[in-house]
């Protein structure tokens, strides 16, 4: 039977709920069935008034497993509502494995589409007041994770992050010191700044910034929202501000 | 005289009007006045109803003189009006040289706020249907663009590039030739899968998937609205769908 639904793989933005688009939006307010990850805003789920709400949120470990079933999920709404939302934070099509998804969909002859978010980085970006790129200073920023997926070789992403004027670490948060470690051995500067942003556009938001060399201790932070790590020379006046005599707040800026 | 105004720095998004955030519209349903990039849709600015709209947008060259008009302005309208927006195109704080307006604002003890916007990478991959990282293929992206400004050394975004699984070069349609030879020279192989998108998420958008050692013959392709190069293993499916015997349109998958 040829399924009549449509998916569209949605997303929600980096936290605050009205970062949404309004095409997001008006999908939502449409919808029939949202598949959600789990960090999605209570109040971006409102928007989908009338449709069944169903967490599929990951954790880390058995993610295969997990995506399987999610795949199989989406095709199953197809065939049985009309609108159907895959809600994913940020941008689908930035750590998201909507690539496993839309090959799924693909294979089962569902049409689909993407309607784009605002990925995490450009939310932790206008969360911390800079620009990720800067005239003479920085013309290329690499969004890179630290994770490594089953059978996935250990990857060059230290390397790729260090080749940029910025970087961006999604999900590296809980490995700080490893992360540190990566970076000094592939030769970045144990002076570059670095600033953490957790929880990045909302009430909650927590900003740190501090030397590369101190990221190891970033465990005492006791982040434990969705944060990104993010360094290079652009955040260099924020590094200084947290040094002036007069600060109150060395090294937090939150 | 202090100013009683603010200045909001919007993102208008990848080219859909509504690709916008919920947060940006209603900012400028509010505004009092609009600053706006050239290349922003007209059905966005008409969000503004009731906003007096002045272009600011900038071609290359001159851009200093530009710049410090659009400060001035920046600056002069926070004191005769209560919600001042600057409209850009993409994300404000990726190649939106925000940072200078920022620092403007700052020292003129103006408030501001930043409104993020889908930046053209990721209305593109939209368009591609192609997620820029990929479990097991691409842990990393990088966003470059080759434009040196006026007194800026030649910079490493070639080597950015190349050391990213996924790169994604802005603003470089028009030297496609060029960005080539350079990638080429920084050990990017031949045949990595690239691609250009023009126009993305609007109904004139075209796509086009090549080998990057075909990149060079770009030049004919006759683009001419705003366009993203992208390249990276995770075009490889787009690549080989053009290298069938049964594709009419080789090459071209617009």
């Amino acid at each position: 039977m040829k399924a009549t639904g449509k998916v569209y793989l949605v997303g929600a933005g980096p936290g605050a709920p009205d970062l949404i688009t309004l095409r997001g939006a008006d999908v939502l307010k449409r919808a029939d069935i949202v598949f959600h990850d789990a960090l999605v805003h209570p109040a971006t789920l409102a928007l989908a008034r009338r449709a069944a709400k169903v967490a599929v949120g990951k954790r880390c470990g058995k993610h295969s497993t997990a995506q399987r079933f999610i795949n199989k999920r989406l095709i199953d709404a197809a065939h049985n509502y009309r609108i159907v939302v895959r809600l994913k934070g940020g941008d689908p099509l930035l750590f998201g494995r909507a690539q496993e998804e839309i090959a799924a969909l693909r294979g089962a002859g569902i049409d689909y589409e993407i309607v784009p978010g605002i990925t995490a980085a450009l939310g932790a970006a206008a969360e911390a007041g800079i620009s990720l790129t800067q005239r003479g200073r920085a013309r290329s920023v690499a969004f890179v994770t630290p994770r490594v997926g089953e059978g996935e070789a250990p990857s060059g992403w230290a390397k790729s992050a260090a080749a940029a004027d910025t970087a961006v670490i999604y999900m590296g948060a809980g490995q700080a010191a490893e992360i540190a470690a990566a970076l000094i051995a592939q030769g970045v500067a144990r002076d570059t700044p670095t600033a953490i942003v957790e929880n990045a556009t909302l009430p909650q938001a927590r900003r740190f910034v501090m030397p590369l060399s101190e990221l190891a201790g970033a465990g005492e932070l006791g982040i434990s929202g969705p944060a990104v790590i993010m360094l290079g020379a652009v955040f260099a006046a924020s590094l200084a501000a947290t040094e002036e005599p007069s600060s109150q707040s060395a090294r937090v800026t939150a």
